[in-house]
C-alpha cells in the first residue's frame, strides 16, 4: 500500500493503515462579526487552525472555539498571522523577524493559556495569510516562526506546506528541532512541478465536492494528484486542508471524508496529544 | 518583632525575619512609544508587573521586559487590563464578566508563552488601572479575573488589596482557592478607617522618597501607617507598590530599598518561583 | 390631518402633506467581515446611519457605503461611536466629553471627506450604541457630541430620541443651536410614559413585518402608538429608525415604506441636502 | 539672485524675494504616549505635517496638537500613514491602491474635521513612513494618495519629494492637476546623482546644528548641496524638512531658522491659506 510515511514517528503509531489528518482554520469571527461555519464544518475535521487575535479572533470567540473543538474531539493548533485585523492578515508587512518572532510567541501563548483552562494542549501551528505565504519564501521569517513554536515547546509540530513548495519552512523546522506535518490542499490545483497553481490560473481553485473528495483521496491512498498542467504530480499528505470560507464549504469537509473513510482511510490528527 | 504574617506560607519560607516585595508596573512602552524608566527602576524592585498588550505592552516590548527583569533577578507578574489601547486601561469599560474572563486568561497566555521562551514562570497577577479599580468593588468581575488566574495555574497568586478597601478581591481569591499577595502603597494617603484616601484629597499622593522610604518602614516592620485624617491605620503590606510612572520613580524606589534593607527588611519576591 | 410638526422648517417644506424620514444603521462590515444587508435594505430607506471606523466601518466599507447610499438616492448621517471594535460600540466607557468631542469630530471628519470626495454633504448625525445610550442620560457627553456636530457644520441636524427619554439630546442640541430631527422605533414597545420599554421586558421587540409597519403609520400618522402596559402614548416621529440587523430586516422596512406610502405618508430625508 | 523657482506660482507670491517653507512632523503622540517636542519645536516652523490617527496621533492629540499649532501661526498639512500604530507605519505593507486611496480620505478628512473646529483649512498633504517610501516608487499607490487628495480638496498642494527621487510623487501630483511643494532633506546626505543617500551609507545623517543649518542655506540659496559622494548637487527646495524626532531636533529647528533669516530668507508656508 502506497501510504505517505509518517513523519511524526513514534510509539502512538502502531496502527498501520492508511490515515491523514483533514484540517481547517477556525475561530475566525471577530466581536459582533461571525466568520466561517464552524458547528457545521467541526463534524467533519481532525483539527482546526484557530485563529489568536492579530488578523481575527478575539478572547471571547477564541475560548468559544476551543470549547467547540473539544465537543467535536477535534485537535486544536494554532493560527498566528500578522498584526493587521482590517486585512485579514492577507497584506504583506515588513515585519523585522525579531517581531514575527516576539508575535508568534505571545499569540501561541495566548491560545496555549486559553487551551490550559480547558484541559488540552496545543497540537500544532500553521501560520496565517500573507505570515504562511512570507514563511515560504523567506528563510529569516521560518526560521523566527519555528523559534517560536521550539520555545514554546519542542513538542508542538509545524505544518509546513508539503513538496518544493515547502522547503523553506521544512528547513526551518529542521533547524529547531521540530516535527513537521505535510499539509496538501485537495481544493487547489498543482502544477506538474509539485507546486500549487497561482490562485489566478484557470482551474486553479476547485469547488465541486465530489472532485474534492476524489483529489483528497488520490493525494492519501496514492500521493499523487493530476497536474493542471499536464500528467500527475507526487503529493505528500500528512493533513488535508478544507478551506472553511467558502459557502460550500461544509458539503466539501463532509465530501472528503466520507470518501476517505470509504477508500479505507483513517482520519485523525497526528501525534499523541489527548483532545 | 512585627512581622506581617506571611499568607503564602510554605517550607520555602524558613527564615522568620521581616520581608516585603517590592513591585512596580513595568513594561508599559508600545510600539515606537517608551514609557516609564525600567532601566533605571528594576534595580530596586523585587517584582514588576508586566503590561499584557490590552492597556500597553506589544510583545516586542514584552520579551525585552522579561529579559530585563531576568537580568535583575526581579519576579515577573502579569498585569493585564481593558482592551483600552488609547484610554491606556484607566477607563471603565462595562465589559460582561465572561468578556474579562477570556480576555485576561489571552493576557497571562500571552505573557506566560514569553516567559516560558525565557524558562521562567508567571509568579503573580495584578489587574491594572480601571480594571483593578473594578474587581476591587464588581463581584462578578473579581470572580472572573480569579477564575482567569486559576485556569492557568493555580499556584500564581492574586496580588489583592491589602485592608477593607480588598475585600471583593480577597473574597473572589478564596473562592477560586488562590493564594493571595496583600499590597498596600506607601507613596498613597490612607485614611483611618484603612482605605486608600481618594486622589482628589490634598495630600493623598507622597511625592517625597524619603518620606515614602519612612512609610514603607512602618508599612512593613510596625504594620500601621500614619492616616491622613488623624492617627493611624493598620496596613498588610506583603507587597509594596512603587509607581513607576513619577519623574522621581527610581528615586524613590531606591529610597524605599535602602531604607527597608536599613531597617533590617528582607526585600524579595514571595514564593516559590525560581527567577 | 394630525402632521407631527416638522422641526427643520423652511422654506424646502412647501409640501404640506404627511412625511417622515425612515432611516437604518449601514457600513458596518469591517475589512473582511460582512455584516447587514445594505444592499437589500437601501431600496425602501430614506436616510442612513453610516458607522465610521470606531465601532465598524473601516475606510473602504464606508467609501463602498457611501456609493452605495448615492446610487439609491438616500442621504447620508454619521453614526459615530465609542472606540471599541470588539465590543461594537455596545459596551459603555467612561470617555472624558474632551474625549468625546474629539473623538466625535474626528469620526464626522472622516466621513465628511469621504462623502466630499463623492460630491456629498453631511445629512445628520446619530450617535451609535452605547455612546446614543450615554447622551440620552449624560449631559456632558449630550453636549460634546452636539459641540462636535456645531464645529464641523452648524446646519448638520442630531437626530434625537423623540418624547421624554430624548430630552438631554435635545438640550444638547438646542444650546448649540442645531436643528433636530426626532426618531421612533416601530419595532420597540413604548411604555405608556412616552418611553421605549426596556428590552428585557417580554414583548419589547416587535419581529412581524406586518406589526412594524402598523405601528409605523400609527406613530406618523396619528402621533400615537399603542403601549406595551396599557393605552397609547404619543410619538414624535419625523424619522423612522428600522434595526437593520435581523434577518428580516429588509422585509421590515420594505412593509414598513409600503404601507407608508399606501397611507399617503411621504417617505423621504429631511432638509435640503442635495443627494 | 538664486530663487528656487517656487511651482505654486500665482498672484499671492507677488514677493520676489527667497522664501522657503520650513516643515516638521508632528501629533505623533498617543493616548497616554507622548512623543517629539511639538511646543519647543513650533515656534521655528512655518508648517507641520500632523499624523492622522492610523500610525500615531488620537483625536485628543490632533485637536491639542491644531490648536498648539493655530497659536504659533503654524500652518496645518497632514500626514497619513499605514494603518500600523505598533510598527509606527515604517513597515511597508501590501495595501491594495484602492484601500491607500479610501485610508488616506479618510485621514484627511478626520483632520479637516478637526481643522474645521477650530475654523482653519488644510494646507497640505505629505505621506508618512512606509507609505511616503512607497509612493516614491509605486506609481498605483502614489495615483491612489494624489487621486484622495484632489477628491478632498484639488487646492490643497502635495508635498513631494524635490529632484529624481519624486519623479514619480510629481507624475501622480500632475495627473490630478494638483499643486507641488518641493521637498528637501538639510538634515540628510545627498548623492551626486540628486537622490538620497542611503541610511546605512556613513555620514547619511547630520546631526550637528550648525551644518545643517548652513545646508539648508545652501539648498534655499544657491539651490544646490555638497554630494556625500563628491561635488555639489541641485536641490529643489520650497520646503525642507527637519526631523523632529532626535533629541536635538529643536536646537537644529532654531539654527536653520537663524540662519535662514540671517541669509535674508523669508521662512513661511507655501499658498494662501490664511492661519
Amino acid at each position: 500500500m502506497d501510504a505517505v510515511p509518517d513523519a511524526n514517528g513514534g510509539e502512538d503509531d502502531v496502527d498501520e493503515g492508511v490515515r491523514v489528518d483533514l484540517n481547517a482554520d477556525a475561530g475566525e469571527s471577530f466581536g459582533a462579526w461571525p466568520m466561517g461555519a464552524d458547528t457545521r464544518l467541526f463534524p467533519a475535521l481532525s483539527s482546526v487552525n484557530v485563529a489568536c487575535g492579530f488578523h481575527a479572533g478575539d478572547p471571547a470567540t477564541m475560548l468559544r472555539t476551543v470549547r467547540l473543538a473539544r465537543e467535536h474531539g477535534v485537535a486544536i493548533g494554532a493560527h498566528p498571522g500578522y498584526p493587521d485585523l482590517v486585512g485579514f492578515g492577507r497584506r504583506d508587512m515588513a515585519v523585522d523577524p525579531e517581531q514575527v518572532h516576539a508575535d508568534v510567541l505571545y499569540q501561541l501563548g495566548a491560545l496555549s493559556g486559553i487551551l490550559r483552562a480547558e484541559g488540552l494542549a496545543l497540537h500544532h501551528v500553521k501560520p496565517h495569510g500573507a505570515l504562511h505565504h512570507r514563511v515560504t519564501q523567506d528563510e529569516a521569517a521560518a526560521d523566527a516562526v519555528a523559534r517560536a513554536i521550539r520555545d514554546v515547546s519542542a513538542d508542538v509540530p509545524f505544518v509546513v506546506l508539503g513538496g518544493p513548495g515547502g522547503t523553506v519552512m521544512q528547513q526551518a523546522a529542521q533547524a529547531h528541532g521540530l516535527r513537521t506535518i505535510r499539509e496538501a490542499f485537495p481544493d487547489r490545483a498543482y502544477l506538474a512541478s509539485g507546486t500549487l497553481a497561482p490562485r489566478t490560473m484557470p482551474g486553479a481553485l476547485v469547488h465541486d465536492p465530489d472532485e474534492v473528495a476524489a483529489r483528497a483521496v488520490a493525494m492519501v491512498t496514492r500521493g499523487e494528484v493530476p497536474a493542471v498542467d499536464g500528467g500527475s504530480t507526487r503529493v505528500e499528505a500528512e493533513t488535508l486542508c478544507i478551506h472553511g470560507d467558502g459557502p460550500r464549504a461544509p458539503d466539501i469537509a463532509a465530501a472528503v471524508r466520507e470518501a476517505l473513510e470509504g477508500a479505507g482511510v483513517e482520519v485523525r490528527a497526528h501525534g499523541g496529544v489527548d483532545v
